[in-house]
């Protein structure tokens, strides 16, 4: 069974090793894959969106623990929660919420069974003494209601709306890639009736015309706007940073705008 | 039946991640290794160099998916490449010329049969929806045939050539690792002939008498030079950084002199 | 059976996947987990740390690889030692003493038998020529005596001491983790018999009164000291970074004061 870790732990430490190995030592024949550990220190969005926009391309019985925990050790809730696309398992702090926006969850359960956490526990680092034990016993087949009881409910954390108006849309930056690319909340579905090849997005200084296919459709250092690999409207400078050309961040807007 | 993938995606996102899932969901058994996803964005001949110097290390039907690729969506072909050495898969931009030169391609596919690619196809990422499920289906026993057409020649993507004089080699920086070291195209066999011990060699203000064996011949911070682990005159600085110290960069000469 | 990988060649090149394919190429059956790769360049403390502080969370039998390595070529010994929590590979430069400090090696050999490393042996790049295969062999079942004779000692590396006065402790910062959180010499043990809630911590400008719990009981920005997930003392600050905002660095010192 299939259990992925995504963390804002990055990569100059031990810790997701650490993870791996609490994760192997319980179950030997788990078959761990990095999400990415990259996310930005505490940045709840930013992994909310990383894994709302990869569990698609895994099994459905897939693990998916996620820690972006700037909470751990106060009164915020370590969960696991069942749904028809995988089992996630991370703190109650919003960061599944987008995922389940979709799909919703079969089953809440609140991790508070300690036979299944590292002893002792701390108060620092639930992905390993929590978290990777959990998910290690949940691939060896131990039942969800093992770990504790049903939840109602879980943490909500929302992107921010886009503002449409006759001919124009209003969205913003909600994610930038590694490649300086930016990402934006204004879905392939917000464009429904929009004339694409009419279009005129305008962030910061800079405006594009239409939408391009792919980045090669551009020439070197040229701006794009384009439906990307998640299924957004994202903004992007051929063969270069938009994030360092245009001098845009997380929560700048993107205006979109057309004719009738 | 191991497969290797090498990307300029770098470690912030998920879309390494993503690939994973894609090959796993269609072959559980797939061993998988991160050859390296730390290539500069869009830089083809890193990502041609990296790849030409991590083969040797693999068996010989290891399959290499290698994706630095900027023409996504426009015309370049997506390939698999079989040959003596292991099957490639990537984009056809150069990325495979090098490690193909000492050893030819036995059978060139174009991967344009859609019933191996994800549906539906984007045109801003391959690796997800075609790299990634071919190489997992190839991992699975599927023959090369059933990809796609056989092609007969592959874009071309050439090392500068050093220039050699009667007591002087000129090359270039081609590579910098990350320890900052500065890795020419003047190879092992460039320098036979050339009494080893009394080289000079230039770069930047910097000169270097001889070859060192190893760093560690060398005083901290002291520059040197060396035949280094892929084969190539490599300056280093003792526990620093050459490219730091000297302010070099891919495309400076490097000058060896010698007497005769 | 389990080999981990722990070295300071960071996440840009093609060298740790290089190592991976020397052990699967050898024994295809190996798990192989990343500690990490981002031990600073030739930061044997640091690898020797993170290695210290990772183990306990692996099998007993694992074998883990530990590659910072600046005298690779020179005199220092590669080596295999066996003790009571794992199989320890690599360079004699010290790495390995903190781990062994509590948990003395049963049995330390030389790898000297060049039967397990690959031929040719550059005097560059041990981990991919002795440590990947000596691993690997070493995971197939092959004795550990086979790989060379016994040795009766290995190099030492010493955490700097605290300085203890009647009411005050006297520390420093030997690690700054990815989060920029100030780790200390000074442990759980060291404060046995202190009054934590009146303790007083300083560092540089700053000074923290009490111990935390977890991060979480701070506000926003402000520095707090706990018993962290290593079991140290640690200064962080919550949701930022303590490295940034107090300017200071590994040897920097920690003061703990008390009234009686």
């Amino acid at each position: 069974m299939l259990i992925t870790l995504t963390t804002d732990f990055g990569y100059q430490d031990a810790f997701v090793g650490i993870m791996k190995g609490m994760i192997l030592g319980i179950n030997p024949q788990a078959c761990i894959v990095d999400l990415t550990h990259g996310i930005a220190p505490q940045n709840i969005l930013a992994g909310a969106l990383a894994l709302r926009h990869a569990i698609d391309y895994f099994p459905a019985d897939t693990i998916h623990v996620t820690v972006v925990d700037p909470g751990v050790g106060s009164a915020r809730r370590p969960l696991l929660i069942e749904a028809g696309n995988g089992y996630f398992i991370g703190p109650d702090n919003g960061i599944f919420s987008l995922t389940l926006a979709n799909k919703p969850a079969l089953r809440i359960i609140e991790l508070s069974n300690p036979r299944y956490h590292r002893q002792p526990t701390s108060a620092t680092f639930h992905g390993r003494d929590i978290f990777a034990p959990v998910a290690a016993h949940l691939s060896l087949g131990i039942p969800p209601e093992n770990f504790g009881p049903r939840l109602d409910s879980i943490a909500d954390l929302s992107l921010p709306k886009t503002i449409r108006g006759e001919c124009e849309l209003t969205g913003e930056i909600v994610y930038i890639d590694g490649f300086g690319n930016l990402f934006t909340n204004i879905g392939r579905h917000d464009l429904t009736g929009v004339p694409v090849d009419r279009l005129v997005v305008r962030c910061g200084t800079f405006s594009i015309v239409g939408l391009a296919e792919s980045y090669a459709s551009a020439s070197v250092g040229e701006f794009i706007a384009l439906i990307n690999s998640w299924g957004v409207l994202e903004v992007a400078v051929r063969n270069g940073s938009a994030q360092r050309v245009a001098g845009l961040d997380v929560r700048d807007r993107v205006v979109l705008t057309w004719d009738r």
